[in-house]
């Protein structure tokens, strides 16, 4: 595993965890479909999640198995932990196969080896390119097999990051800082949006002096002029104007681990309703932050939030966070704890979120956003950026 | 609709050509959520198909009706033809719920309001996003419908280009080459592939002197020394060598239409091996080409490839091409026609391929590319760009 970014051992541990709470849900085996927790056990690194491909686990088997298409196996001996028996590939006439073929015809098949045909089989049933096809080819090839939901559960293994991930978290957010400063340095009157993007483009692939920069889940995200509020279109050709607010969200990435960064700007001297909608986000988001700490649940740092905007007359009950991490396109976010009214999961050591709240008041928003870690003092803010609205003159 | 890139007479169009198809097939409705073809149906374009949304088609609706998360639907305001009545927004509390709701829910409400909910309903049951989740939720949901697959129904629609579509698959080509022309140039002994890859990222997004360019639904791949067999993995810190061949994978993008190209170039003097395989691929590649026109089918196509490469001993059946246009990650092609023996799809005017075939030998590689347009005097190759082995000295 020449290319492997973590040592053996850690895969062992992740499998060997995962393994632990099958036994506790009396589960025989897991079909992986999920990128992120594909990578997590095996080290798998590949742009082939545009096929089927799995990873299987199975109590008693001490590696998992990679199964994916017989041009991406070489991929798999590249970059995962796995010996050349866990390394399996389905033929070409098995992708977008007009014949009656399927990858998933492949996976039944190892699970058949294995003996696990009859088990109690998890089945990542709401995760990224785990497809309805893929379910219904599973149920006509396993007839014998208990089927369980375990969407999440790989995910919720990954919530508590070790020192090597943080490594790359961090590294992750070196990156975020250029392409922040980059965006935010190209961003002129009368430049198109995508000049702009091309520039954090450029930094977030360029990295640091040391290191590059992967690709990462979501492209940078530009919302401006009229679009602040409308947060997931793309950049276009419109070119920026005097008095237009900039909302800028991006990660830099390093390993597959991210580190989200969001700030807003605006083109001009700003109106007093956004700098004060401003000074109240960022008050807010340092009251959260200053919440965080092991033992406290995820609804009590959002309570510490909306306990501020509330005293500045504002109502407003939204998810401010999420866990982070390891992803691949389309989220970087881990699905797992939430910081919102409701969620009840107590905040740990190693646990690693993103916090973007946001303010639209008469039609200016101002958004702002910090990713930390969890640790015994309270939360480490991992990218060193200002924060404040920027004004571009 | 302010950005609209089609006007609404072809998005109507499209929507009465997939009326009749789900005439034939005697469908009531169809839930699509192939991003790809929910923008050709209503020229939707954001980054939230990492949450479940969907375009709904009934026979006797004229619009579709777009469902999705309510943070999106100033989106879709934005960006579709659709009026206010076809917007349909779900709460946020339906987003990775821990709560007993799920997007679907307002799939399967709307269905019911159409009066379909007892009808046959497909369903892009291979499509990415649409996942097995998704697909027991509305089983739970509408327990009288009848669903059917109709996994590339649209996608077939697609298949013959309009005038206007055509414009941006040659905008995507001029991009195309200035990524492509970024990237060799950037290549050199000592420089990190990152490094390269940053270069081209620039280039993709720059686009042009006259317009910008979108994200490409695929990373550029850009496998290199001993790795140039592993077709998808992305790149790394390593530094290129003297001896090192580089291939490079990428697409312009314009409005969510591509037109990839690839490339090899090799680091020093290319081995003898290498310049004969170069020379064989592209006598290959133009022995397919010319046999493209109108009526021809595609494995014959295939058929004067694999003449060529047999003529030199090489035995090889492998798909050389694949229909190409508009996508979203994680891919640009259309599943649908494909370039290979046994496919028997009939080319007609204004059908778009992407051909992409490779030679390895004795450990060296080459592969080139071209997307191509087929019209009635024959193939109408879109990009520039020299048809060549480029050595990087």
């Amino acid at each position: 595993m020449p290319e492997n970014v973590f040592d053996e051992a850690e895969y062992q541990r992740r499998t060997a965890r995962l393994e632990e709470r099958m036994a506790e849900n009396e589960l025989d085996a897991v079909i992986v479909s999920n990128p992120s927790n594909m990578n997590y056990l095996t080290g798998y690194d590949g742009w082939s999640f545009y096929v089927h491909q799995a990873v299987i686990v199975t109590r008693d088997r001490e590696e998992p198995i990679w199964v994916g298409r017989s041009q991406d196996a070489n991929g798999a001996r590249a970059t995962t932990w796995l010996s050349e028996e866990s390394i399996r590939a389905y033929s070409d006439d098995h992708v977008h196969s007009p014949y009656d073929l399927h990858p998933m015809d492949a996976v039944a098949a190892v699970l058949e080896e294995l003996d696990a045909a009859n088990g109690r089989i998890g089945l990542e049933m709401d995760s990224y390119y785990f497809t309805a096809k893929a379910y219904t080819r599973l149920q006509h090839n396993l007839p014998e097999a208990e089927f369980a939901d375990t969407t999440l559960l790989i995910n919720w293994t990954r919530a508590k990051k070790s020192e090597r991930e943080l490594e790359y978290m961090r590294q992750a957010a070196r990156i975020s800082e250029n392409a922040m400063r980059a965006g935010l340095d190209a961003i002129e009157a009368g430049v198109p949006e995508y000049e702009v993007v091309a520039e954090i483009y450029d930094a977030l692939v360029r990295g640091t002096d040391t290191y590059g920069g992967d690709y990462p889940s979501i492209v940078p995200l530009m919302p401006s002029g009229d679009h602040t509020g409308t947060p997931h279109l793309t950049w276009s050709d419109r070119r920026f104007e005097n008095g237009d607010p900039v909302i800028i969200e991006l990660s830099g990435c390093r390993n597959r681990y991210h580190s989200p960064l969001a700030r807003t700007a605006f083109l001009g001297d700003p109106p007093e309703k956004l700098v004060e909608t401003s000074d109240i986000v960022i008050e807010g988001i340092n009251a959260a932050i200053d919440r965080v700490e092991p033992g406290v649940t995820c609804e009590e740092v959002e309570a510490a939030w909306r306990d501020v905007i509330t005293d500045y007359g504002i109502e407003k009950e939204d998810r401010i966070a999420y866990s982070v991490g390891l992803g691949y396109p389309p989220d970087w976010g881990e699905h797992t704890a939430s910081i919102r009214p409701g969620d009840e999961t107590v905040l740990e050591e190693g646990m690693t979120f993103h916090m973007i709240p946001g303010i639209w008041q008469d039609d200016v928003g101002f958004e702002l956003s910090e990713t930390f870690l969890v640790t015994a003092d309270g939360a480490d803010v991992l990218a060193d950026f200002p924060q404040q609205l920027f004004s571009v003159q």
